[in-house]
């Protein structure tokens, strides 16, 4: 059905790829680790991740426990973490797959510890610093108290220490440097193997920013990490939908559901079977654009749950026509720019690609 | 991993299966579709129709191809019609499955007809004429040609005669009525079995709305298809999460990413391990409200993909703890409720329900 589908994502994986390498160009630490997460930020980790390691990429992070799984079954010998880290009942299958949670918790900690000593041997984890999030990780009180009882940590085999930074795509903002020096003072008084403190934009901070491990996700996927800056990373993925049927409607004449876009002229009006269901934000409505070869039309009336309309009134005759397929997002409309103009942020548009999209998976 | 799982979906198909006896009671025509397109607007196509079915269900609409031959594989003897028609290509599965396309326009006609001659035998059709929306369907002059030209439909066996209501979520919009009487006037120019004009809220703009044939889905759902009055309705989903951690936060620092939310107090706050990906929306970042048993928590601070975090100072001591799950959307937070709040529609929020959930399907 691949020459009738209505709806179709393109994922450039050479992109994906050619953009992990910048990434690892821009970074003066040791190494780049992938975020997959949440399906590969709804690319589809199954194709995302091993692209990633067929460049090099030998550390990934996944939110949850059942993302880990997942992985593994796909790439058998990378290093997995993380970041929700172990929770009870999950130790065994952690240790078993070679997973290793960021332990967030003193609970987590002691979880960890009393797991590896049932086993009788070390096991691998990260430990979360809270430097300013405020949502997982150690408080001072916890990061300091923990220094006090190594013993806490025995049969754990710390890998790395880390944090998140809470405003690293605004450089201006004082609460990176605030974070920076927090981690630097406190993460190396463990014995860890490396410590990692930067996102994709985070690499972008500088060196000061970099320490051994980044963990970058956005980036991989085509946003810019450096917003308001031209983009060091390219395009990933291309929503297109296929126009079922162009109609005529005199002036006057409403569109779409809640009749909110009202023609002043005769007009083309093309239906496309692109909806919100698909991940085209109805936000959208009566505010988008889409381009169908290098022309640029506006999207007009509601974006429904299937179809999207758009005005071909200035296109040139025969142009629009069923079966061509018309571009939402893409070269000419960046994810970057259809997130701002959705008042959103690119995260969203990525995770909320739908599921009955035909994806189509380029290689190099 | 049920008893680990960070971010849950409950579809009460009980409720779903009393919201489609419920708008058959309302409803004075002779039968009530299920609209199940989109996954069953994200619930699960594969829970929900066949639970639709046994509640004596037998006709179906769906918006795609992939979605009726899905559906075909779940219930072989059903009904099922789609909104999209049929494309080029598609004619010898549509027949040999028996689906029943949407014709939409001149062209699809024509295809239709041309299988059915090469087939030597009549195929079954709808008709979608447009009488407003100005997305599918033929237009005024096309209805005219088509009336003017009966040849045209040889070999095509006219089920339903349909059309879509642009506004009938609000029923004091004057468009429903011009639809109504437009629709009355010619769809019994055509040799049909039925017709059908009634989505979820147009079941409840009165009988003179109703025809034969509903074709409901919003409100099976949960969705309440009488915005400003009660709803007939009943809730169907819950979406929770579990609490990862608990922390204390002093007074004057931020929570999560962009430093959105300040505590003005020392505060308690409960980091959720459910994010804008498992489709909570972003837009309820410091506006949404959550439940710990019978109390509302406020959301805090930016919801990020992955989590979410709560305000729990005001809880009951050891109320909020790691494991304990917290209620987003349900009975308390309703599907409108929660889309009124960000700003959206209800729909939004069904078909945006992530992919990462652990989906548990409650039986009667």
């Amino acid at each position: 059905m691949s020459d009738s589908a209505g709806a179709i994502l393109t994922v450039d994986l050479g992109a994906v790829r050619r953009n992990y390498r910048a990434v690892c160009a821009a970074f003066s630490g040791a190494e780049v680790a992938g975020v997959v997460k949440a399906n590969a930020y709804g690319l589809g980790i199954a194709a995302v991740a091993p692209a990633l390691a067929r460049e090099g990429c030998a550390t990934f992070f996944v939110a949850t426990a059942a993302e880990a799984f997942e992985l593994r079954r796909l790439l058998p010998a990378v290093g997995i973490h993380v970041f929700d880290g172990v929770q009870p009942g999950e130790e065994a299958d952690f240790a078993a797959q070679r997973i290793v949670p960021v332990l967030n918790s003193l609970q987590q900690i002691e979880l960890w510890r009393a797991h590896a000593r049932a086993r009788g041997r070390a096991l691998a984890a990260d430990l979360h610093l809270d430097t300013g999030m405020a949502r997982l990780g150690l408080d001072r009180d916890e990061q300091r108290r923990l220094l006090a009882h190594p013993d806490e940590l025995t049969g754990i085999d710390l890998d790395a220490i880390l944090s998140h930074l809470a405003v690293a795509e605004d450089p201006a903002n004082p609460m990176n440097e605030d974070q920076r020096a927090a981690f630097a003072d406190v993460a190396p008084g463990w014995p860890s193997r490396r410590l990692s403190l930067a996102n994709s934009s985070g690499v972008f901070l500088g060196e000061a920013f970099h320490f051994d491990l980044a963990r970058v996700g956005v980036a991989l996927y085509g946003a810019n990490p450096t917003p308001g800056l031209p983009s060091p990373i390219a395009q990933v993925i291309k929503l297109q939908g296929r126009i079922l049927q162009v109609r005529s409607v005199d002036a006057a004449r409403s569109v779409g559901y809640g009749a909110t876009h009202r023609v002043s002229r005769p007009s083309r009006i093309a239906t496309v079977a692109l909806g919100y269901a698909d991940g085209y934000p109805l936000a959208m409505s009566n505010l988008g654009t889409a381009f169908l070869d290098s022309h640029e039309i506006p999207v007009v009336g509601r974006v429904s749950m299937d179809l999207t309309t758009v005005d071909v009134t200035d296109l040139p005759e025969g142009l629009a026509a069923p079966g061509r397929l018309v571009d939402f997002i893409g070269e000419n409309n960046t994810i970057d720019a259809v997130a701002g103009r959705a008042k959103t942020i690119p995260y969203t548009i990525l995770t909320g690609l739908g599921r009955r999209l035909q994806r189509i998976y380029l290689e190099d």
